[in-house]
């Protein structure tokens, strides 16, 4: 294993679902978490998606992001590749507006699991907790911070709906 | 190139989806086209796949029919490996009735396509005669038998409204 | 800590959630994962989906599944009240199939994240198998095992289409 | 009960949705019926919620009008808190247009109702007149005023299509 | 004021639609309110509608619970013209499932409120418990029947997922 | 009958449907079909639409267009009150896009047909040629304005695609 | 013109659509109006569509109900070949509802109309009585018919929701 | 045969829908694969389409792409007429958003097939290298060129996320 590996990967189909998966990478980044992120797509590099995928685990990874829209394929079939948990991110669409997306990824058959997050920003940003919270079970450091965030995370929720 | 490789191979993610796919089986008898068929999981079987769309045209498949339900993820999947047509049919899935399984198929990126057919028994039989169509370009003997599946089918829609 | 609680605890909305959550069960059985299961209704039981889900990681739990169905917030509402990993799984409902109860487990906001699984069935076989890749992370008997159930899983699709 | 509480509770799950929420408030000034808003976010401030709503009636209000978007869950829970009335308003999401945000709202079990107005301003709007409604069910005067109130908007709807 | 007039009055578009509105009926039996119940179809007995509805208030009618189905307008158009409060219930369609009905139902303009359930039956129960909540800030008996009545449900959701 | 009054009546549910409902108007001013419009709101002022609707055939109108939006009713209970034909045209809404405007307006019950046109514009602009067409079934004058519009209409369809 | 043309033609995509499209028959035979039916399918008889719409005019047909169901093109294509009233009915299909169905049929671009009714059987009712009702703009002894045909329909409406 | 004639002829309902198309043309000129392109609109011109469609084949096209919207009806329409493999792109619509437009292509019934692409430009884009895939069964030097287009696309892949 190399002993640099990030526990998280975060992988997208294409260098235009960054905006989006940014957000799981700040998320990670508040809590201390380490990644690393790269484009594979499951159509125009299925070659390197298995690469990636079927190595993922010797390589020292221990959770994996993915993030795509339309017929979005990258998380399933990294999830078929690995027995590491798979997080998807259904990037919103143009024409469905991540319906698409969503369906495609959340509706897996039996055997084989995508944790599925909600459309667009808010699933990135909660792909990264996610992971997080998954770490965290072996990770009581992680936990404190985990902790930490979430009760900040209430505490900025001020009562007053105008500024 | 194995000289008995049929022009048409007919994968789907599982044996449950062979009541409908036997469909573009029986399209593709009645039109004199030699298939084989065989369940190729994208998510539970994903070496295969890889082996089975990196390798088709050399095995000496013209056309790809690939059925499958759900986040169906097979057709696009083999797309991606290989640059032989590969026509999608949407299973119909249980709870959204296909409608995942259409968009998973059909909401391809740019760059790889997938021809879609419509969700079910209708869609798998017209995978076949799509397929057909497609052969016939280049044979005229199947022209000259697509022409007579044809013009049998319109002489067979009678105007009687009952029997 | 309590020494004999489960890693895994399953929580559905109602007593007929069952026969869909009976599949995650089976799955965590299948990969030797302990769990328990009860029926906890975020609408008719708000204060003991409190008391669980605030209790839930002093209690000694590691993963919660939730099942519900239709305005399905007994996934959400648990994620709400732990920083334990809560994976949730739409049960089929009767007017609009499911497409209510995924939904509302998977467009939680940025903060609190559900690990969304299909809708039905094998949204609760995968809840549980998601369960056990999680723990797997931090117990090589139990990824050997896991290991072990996906290469059977891809030994057990036959090519064949028919017996 | 304390003496100054208003009859009419605005609850929201974000700041973001008190442009929104706020035309419930403007239908309840126009009706002379006191209100106050807060954000209590089912999902950040369950405990918050839980406080809030089981102590609404004992507080002196009548009626709680509570809007979220999403995976709305905070109607829904706060009516599994109390017996008061609450109506609910699925404020417009960004991908799936407020679609998951209705859904969420109005598909409650049996035994738990929330009243549903429409996605967006008009169903905000709309929670406003129907407290208004509800209370005057037992308040006279403020019977009057809504039937003033229905009287102008009847005529202020002018024949003409054009200034 | 008719004095024997109940303070609820059920409506529904048709005779086919009362299986489903029973349980409204049900539901204001077990908390004690009294009730009628008729049909009044929007579109085939509009003058009726128009009779009822506009007379509901003068006939002692506290509260009016509508259903219907597909094209649903009576809930709205009753609520067009009385200032009761007005519960509606979409009930299931045939092709579209209840989509339509509660789009038609819950979807009313800004001015002119609905009070929408659920599709279907748990729609119709909550629609009787909703009208009973109304009624009992006023009564003060029946809010004691009420929370009785949450409670025996609370206390029958036993914790055992199996007999 | 007065003797003035036009063949077409176009009712909308609000001012701001207009610049929709138009294109219906500027279709029968093309097509030499005089016509009138007023807004009659189905839900600020049910008595309007009930006058109108039930007056409208002694008033000498042939066909009545109604545009409306969201839970849109105008056009099936003008349809409920006269035995003229009914147009109806989707107006789209804001959240849902005309989806509710759509099925709010073509899924009446058997006994009251409404003719549903197209979500917006064309919808309306349809609408207008449409009744047209009706009213040219026994004036053959309209026929050949009708006849000389169509082929105008394919005759101003180049073949080529950039100008 | 034949002088035995009824002024009611049936055309349908297909035999089986004949028990949906039986109710416009239905419908017309109530109301003493005369039609025939045939099959005529788009897709399959695109000939026989074009022989039969750009001829239905000088045939002496006033009016064509067309039915079809999926991506039902009958309706559009028939009146985009005659200047008469085309009734669209959309018969359910069978993955997806009908939904395909209503939108192929409807959403007809600006220049061309198709009346659309309601899905499935009441849509075919719908299409007798709406063609009545054009067809009683010139003809007082059918428009007699139509009153009776409404007045009985109104009193068939019994308040009673029980037996 | 006309020996000018492209193999693939590029046909749309309205001069609207080349901003989408042009991206087919722009795929076959990369490929180099001759076409031509023109409006063809099923409903304002059907002589043209029946023109078109039924002498394709024997004007020496090998392929038709056809792209429209809404109710899209020029894709199955041409299949109807032609044995050539028909490739349909649904354009966005305004409304529903190219829903309408795919379900009206895509569901065609049993017999007559249209090889549906993904909404809008990436389905253009993609009907235009589906085209070269299938030219390239009976072609060998563009064979290879799709080799080198699939190659350089996959390498254009970079995996960085960031520039």
């Amino acid at each position: 294993m190399a002993t640099d590996t990030p526990p998280v990967a975060i992988i997208m189909g294409s260098r235009s679902d960054w905006p989006t998966m940014k957000h799981a990478a700040d998320a990670l980044d508040r809590l201390g978490v380490a990644w690393d992120a790269r484009v594979v797509s499951a159509h125009r590099t299925p070659k390197r998606l298995f690469d990636f995928a079927t190595g993922a685990r010797a390589a020292g990874y221990k959770i994996i992001i993915a993030g795509a829209g339309g017929a979005a394929h990258l998380p399933g079939m990294a999830a078929s590749m690995t027995e590491l948990p798979v997080l998807g991110v259904p990037v919103q669409s143009k024409a469905l507006k991540g319906l698409d997306s969503l369906l495609s990824i959340v509706q897996m058959p039996g055997g084989v699991p995508v944790a599925t997050l909600a459309v667009g920003e808010p699933g990135a940003k909660n792909a990264g907790i996610l992971a997080a919270q998954i770490l965290a079970l072996s990770d009581t450091v992680l936990a404190g911070r985990l902790t930490a965030f979430r009760e900040a995370q209430t505490e900025a929720v001020h009562e007053s709906v105008e500024d």
